[in-house]
């Protein structure tokens, strides 16, 4: 719904002043509504747009060089009076004839038109176009009866870009009219929209229902139907202007066409690109060639949910007007000057260097690795539902989701490793790429960072050893801490990683075998991961929790600690690594 | 709510597919996001941004000339993994080094880290900049250790423009952590947003309430507060931001500053310009001048309700750069030539030409035009609810509230003109300016230009006569089907037009007196205008009404027939004029 205003009665009219102050290279304010705040040649044709508000960036948000010389903005959703269309016209009138363009609505047409008869009252020469691309709102033989709808964009920019190159106001009214006449548009809508201060929406698309055709009012759709998929709804769109498509070579039409994905409100630019997928399909399959097209907000009707499909059959010279260079608010082109175009290969990093074989040694010691990793999955697997309701309570519940795909993606690393006749290192590297890959998140982050620095401390020659062991482990502390920046005290992974590591060296260089020295490590550890937990419960997490105190232990140093406590049980420490 | 999707746990894939698609003169999709689709010149510095998706226009739509190389996009609200950022970067680099940037997520820091870390394993020169310009997720003097948001625009930009003046990387490594260490940025959240496939929104506001500080992922706000008026909005974001000001002198700092008023979602842009109206008078009376700032959605967080302010305090140097042309999806500068300013006068139409006095003899005729005016108001006062009621069931109810704006103005309008010493015709041509202007819609320019119609065929000269009313009715008839383009038949007042013209000056020839001729005109009319009422009936409005059938009168008929017999009761038509 529509939430930030002051005085409701005065949005529209806030809004506008509102525009010119932020944007004062493009707009300045006058009586009804803006005019270009750059100056236009004398003899220029002026085309004058608008029409109610609410629909953002129509009207004022094409008023620049190459599109609008000014914009005539009513109330919300109403027509602006005569007098305002008459002030403007005449503040941005450049001696060279008057175009005032809008959407064919009845208030539209009067108050333009009388505006239109007062300024050709006191000589000026004033052309009105009406745009009438709606192909719900009125049969196919009488277009011109329809009302417009996003179709605006283009005559208007049409009209702009010929005004700009100089053509005369028969020219350029001309030019206007054959860009109507060659433009469709059709919308569906998923809910409402809820004008400044009012309490309810000013209608409703019932739950699950798509509304086919509605107008940018709430005016009465064609029919309902039950919501789609982004495609269906794609495929319903490119159906309903297609069944008024020119035919290639009528009138120059090249196959070639404006196309406009444009957001009634509150349906967002990636909504649109994935129905935009689905729409150059249709689009490509049927012959048509979209020539800088537009996915986004074109013309809103305040926060209505909905999507509309606007297509511009060209001829030669309508694209080039379509492709000219303009500079408003809204719409900006032709910025820069052009460049060629990037050369990427295709696969970036997608191919896998091909692995070199490791000494026979280390192919020993990568089997059982291997070995050790499958271990970290089945404890992962086990664990999944305790990690994720531990993580739950402060975090957002993905931990044990995360363990059990990066665990499994690093043990099918691994198997493909270790029958390409991996090294331990490279088997660990390629492992821990892995791990991050399926996982994401911080914990893959993390258990990448550990597998790989392990692996690298490992190297693809050396045998096992306790020493070669410890280095690993070492190193893969120093990654974490180097790659998250948390130390110890932190109440993260970290607190439980380094007494892991400070008891594991210290008993090795004490003498004390590798499989007792793990135990004790994991001892060590988790008695620091019991403390995380003391601590949280004490302190509570203010920041992320609010006034809570949890007496849970950090999810990262807990799956740790399980993880080692597996590995130790698993009696992988064979009598010769010792 | 995010309606639009196919398999939502393909969304973001499919959005940055789109992009590409929609957009191939900007983005290349290529492993893990997009690199620019035009080339950069050998050995300028590679900019890769990104994060995770639902943030549109970051960070795909920032790709192009004088922004970044690359954008790396991630899941929805996910960090990217590692293997995406480098292949990214792979795809963008220029052989000159590259800037990995991006908000300061835990996440986003490991993953980009990683990333980072394998990059210059392989030779390549990279530096990471965490942008972190949130106020309310950390303390004033840890800075770098709060979140990103909208401030990503800031140095994004910084960095890009940097890169393309040819800077080294050192270089555009220091304008870039300058840009985000004079940055500022606070938000409010009025409601939740919902992934796509979601039921329910992610979180929720309390209804009436905002939440002050609320991250761009539902990250939890310091305090919430009721929600206020768009100033008090402006207010509430001034305060916090520039409660970290820069001071004047301070490193080079101007008083100049990049100001974002950012939508997160379902602001539309004519709220953040009623906002924006505050923040400007705020500023400027801090005494900060913003430089080309920007007002719409540039960090957005799916569908969430909610607004963000960002202050950069600029020096000279950073000023140059935001201000560099730049061409992107979402950001463009510097299209098409520089232009002069355009010279508006102020009150381009708000003074009335001062009134000629009329002809004794037309100033007579205005006293009684007058009279009849009175007649018309008092009508539409006493049947403002009926005309209101008659219009609701077709239209949208306001019909009696519009003709009794406009004749009370009208009526404004004539007594200044009569006491001007106006003559019959330029009374009424005011007083149908005026009718228009009050009463807005189609029934007020319809009205408008019936008295404007009437009052040139009177002139300011001609004494009245019963030939000059019916050749003003005649004209004024005219004039309504000129610009209504309606005929008899269409169901509208024209429908009660033509017979009560074609009547009286049929009666007025045969010779019959005007007080006569009226009644009769009034009759014929009033008999056509019941006659649309059983069109109605019989046909139904199939397009407006769908299944309705309604014996209901043109509502612009009926009150047409209202006003006609309450002028012929009055008794105004003297024996002079017969």
């Amino acid at each position: 719904m529509t939430r930030v205003f002051n005085d409701p009665s005065n949005f529209a009219l806030e809004a506008v002043s509102g525009m010119a102050t932020a944007y004062p290279q493009y707009v300045k304010a006058v009586h009804g509504g803006v005019v270009r705040a750059t100056a236009s040649p004398d003899g220029q044709v002026a085309v004058i747009v608008g029409g109610g508000s609410g629909h953002f960036p129509a009207f004022a948000g094409w008023v620049g060089p190459g599109m609008a010389h000014g914009a005539v903005c009513g109330n919300i959703f109403a027509s602006p009076s005569a007098s305002q269309a008459y002030s403007v016209a005449k503040a941005a009138d450049n001696g060279g004839g008057i175009i005032i363009t809008y959407g064919n609505y009845a208030g539209d047409v009067l108050h333009f038109g009388q505006a239109a008869e007062r300024l050709r009252a006191e000589g000026y020469d004033v052309r009105t176009i009406e745009v009438s691309d709606d192909v719900a709102s009125g049969p196919r033989d009488d277009t011109r009866k329809r009302r417009g709808v996003a179709g605006d964009v283009v005559v208007f920019k049409i009209a702009g870009a010929a005004a700009e190159r100089g053509h005369t106001i028969d020219e350029v009214t001309e030019l206007a009219w054959r860009a109507n006449d060659r433009t469709r548009s059709l919308g569906v809508a998923f809910d409402g929209c809820t004008l400044p201060g009012a309490a309810e929406p000013l209608f409703h698309v019932p739950a699950g229902q798509m509304s086919v055709g509605l107008g940018v009012h709430g005016e009465p759709g064609v029919y309902e139907v039950p919501m789609g998929t982004a495609s269906q709804i794609a495929d319903l769109l490119v159906d309903g202007v297609m069944a008024e498509a020119l035919e290639i070579g009528t009138e120059g039409y090249s196959g070639r066409a404006i196309v406009l994905l444009n957001g009634l409100g509150t349906v967002k630019c990636e909504e649109l690109y994935v129905v935009w997928n689905r729409v150059a399909e249709r689009l490509t399959d049927a012959g048509v060639t979209p020539v800088l097209p537009e996915v986004g907000e074109l013309m809103t009707s305040l926060d209505m949910a909905g999507i509309s499909l606007t297509i511009t059959f060209l001829d030669d010279e309508l694209e080039e007007l379509w492709c000219d260079p303009v500079d408003t608010i809204a719409l900006r082109r032709g910025a820069v000057a052009e460049r060629a175009e990037r050369q990427v290969s295709d696969d970036t990093d997608q191919a896998e260097t091909p692995i070199t074989p490791g000494s026979e040694a280390s192919q020993a010691l990568a089997a059982q690795v291997v070995k050790g990793l499958e271990v970290i999955k089945q404890v992962t697997i086990d664990n999944e539902a305790e990690l994720g309701k531990l993580d739950a309570i402060a975090g957002d519940g993905d931990h044990g989701q995360g363990m059990r795909y990066g665990a499994t993606g690093a043990v099918e690393a691994a198997h493909r490793a270790a029958e390409a006749g991996a090294g331990a290192g490279t088997l660990l590297v390629r492992a821990g790429a892995q791990w991050s890959e399926s996982a994401g998140g911080t914990s893959g982050a993390l258990w990448g960072a550990i597998l790989t620095a392990f692996g690298r401390a490992l190297g693809d020659e050396t045998p096992a050893s306790p020493q070669a062991i410890v280095t690993g482990v070492r190193d893969a502390v120093d990654a974490v801490q180097r790659l998250g920046g948390a130390t110890v005290g932190d109440k993260t992974m970290v607190d439980a990683l380094i007494p892991f590591a400070d008891t594991l060296s210290a008993k090795q260089a004490e003498g004390v075998p590798l499989a007792e020295a793990w135990q004790q490590a994991t001892t060590a550890a988790q008695s620091a991961a019991d403390r995380t937990a003391d601590f949280v419960s004490k302190l509570g997490r203010s920041r992320v929790l609010g006034e809570k105190s949890l007496g849970v232990p950090d999810p990262g140093a807990t799956s740790f600690c399980m993880l080692m406590r597996a590995l130790g049980d698993a009696d992988l420490f064979a009598s010769e690594t010792n």
